[in-house]
């Protein structure tokens, strides 16, 4: 199954793809509907007869404001050992808020404040229900789906103090979406082994499967609600392999009218054009 | 003015202290009340026949839904010089969300995974109008008012890793309140000088004066907006004096049971227990 929110006159509606149509879920945006309980079951029983067309479909943030984005550091093991660190015990959290997501196909907003605007394309787990200190069956039961995320950041910012979050947080900046794709839609279900990867302008900066995380979805979900309680929408980014652009030598930024696509096997793919924004 | 969120059978209402009595705003939270718009007048003219009693009122956390919840690391001049430390050029910032926060009087949830349970007095901002890039008067007029916040931290969790977040996002863990006191009634106004303290069990642990701040409020304002646009209700907590309890010789901790008072002159005061929650 995918699910995901469409932008239709002017306002929100959360859909279910079927075929080449996208069927109303009679919710203003995913979020909501997830928080409605029994989801799968009301996503397949959805009156059919209320529909929009799939092609040319406007997409909002996948879920529009959730109530937290918990984002992982460094969890490709590869890429942890390339760089010669030894693999952490426990996963690097930061967060980042709702203002921050755009659609799947929307203008990355790169601010004229940062010299180094960096990407990072991420498998991104969706809640489905509410859970504190799930284990095990409960973390697994907890995950929605799986959608594209894309962790634009400004290094610059991210690098001026100790705290990543003034890097990770600008506003516009972050794609996700299209879909969230249930997971026995995937190789792995809730532990996907996944292509990911990211181009710009064509040239593939970034490529690695998700069956390579350290800390897998699942594991994720154990510990993160360990910390705080997940609810319906709630978005967990799993981390980003090798090929930022501030890891290559020569370093690479991006500087505007790039075309940057993330894409993971199955889950979906992100489109998007950077566009310059003046500061004030 | 003063402003809060109160419970009230089951669900909240905005209200506004007048005497001995809070005036419904009208609102269900004062989140909701902020956002309508124009609200000091709002508040100044609400229909005084709809109130609460004062006494014993029961407050939710301040603003209970807050888009963001912006941070402030080390933000003390007098604490980060007696570090041997230089005073930064930058703000350090880290995020909570919502599910972290209670009421002024609430029991904070003391995890059973913690050995490092902290605390942390702090001075916070709450937004009043929605500003991306204020700067100066701008900056100064998104400010609706102050309120207290104790950051309380985990430091064995936030310093498990290079991110402190995991140690900051503890679910009902941070409380917030009781009022939101606007800026005419302070010394200071927007860039008030107020003692702050905090004491466990009788004993001050923390006492300074928000007059040391190497970043201000209307600074942070400007700096956080440059980053994301600030929605009203989102509260940015300013950073906390010397005195924390893992910075003591010997260190000390909150192990369940305490009194917690923490308390800003002329904005208001948080008393709460330390409540053991057990892990599953």
């Amino acid at each position: 199954m995918k699910l995901a929110t469409l932008r239709v006159g002017g306002s929100t509606r959360a859909v279910r793809l079927d075929g080449d149509r996208l069927i109303d879920l009679g919710a203003a945006d995913l979020g909501e509907f997830l928080a409605g309980g029994d989801w799968a079951a009301r996503a397949a029983a959805a009156d059919t007869t209320r529909a929009y067309p799939a092609e040319g479909a406007d997409f909002a943030p996948v879920v529009p404001r959730p109530s937290k984005i918990v984002c992982v550091g460094l969890n490709y093991k590869n890429h942890i050992q390339e760089m010669g660190r030894d693999l952490p015990r426990h996963p690097t959290l930061f967060a980042k808020f709702a203002d921050s997501l755009i659609g799947a196909a929307d203008e990355i907003a790169r601010p004229a404040e940062t010299e180094e605007f960096d990407w990072e394309v991420e498998l991104a787990a969706v809640i489905g229900a509410p859970v504190r200190r799930a284990r095990g069956r409960a973390a697994e039961a907890a995950i929605a789906g799986f959608t594209v995320l894309n962790d634009i950041t400004c290094r610059d910012w991210q690098f001026r103090t100790r705290e990543w979050l003034q890097g990770k947080m600008w506003d516009s900046s972050t794609p996700v979406g299209p879909y969230v794709v249930t997971p026995d839609e995937l190789p792995g279900g809730v532990r996907p082994r996944l292509e990911v990867a990211l181009s710009v302008d064509g040239e593939v900066m970034q490529r690695d499967n998700t069956g390579d995380l350290l800390f897998d979805p699942v594991a994720l979900v154990e510990y993160v609600s360990t910390v705080v309680r997940l609810n319906p929408g709630d978005i967990i980014a799993t981390g980003t392999p090798g090929g930022v652009g501030h890891a290559r030598d020569p370093r690479r930024y991006l500087t505007g009218g790039e075309r940057v696509v993330a894409e993971i096997q199955g889950v979906g793919r992100l489109e998007n054009t950077v566009a310059g924004e003046r500061a004030s």
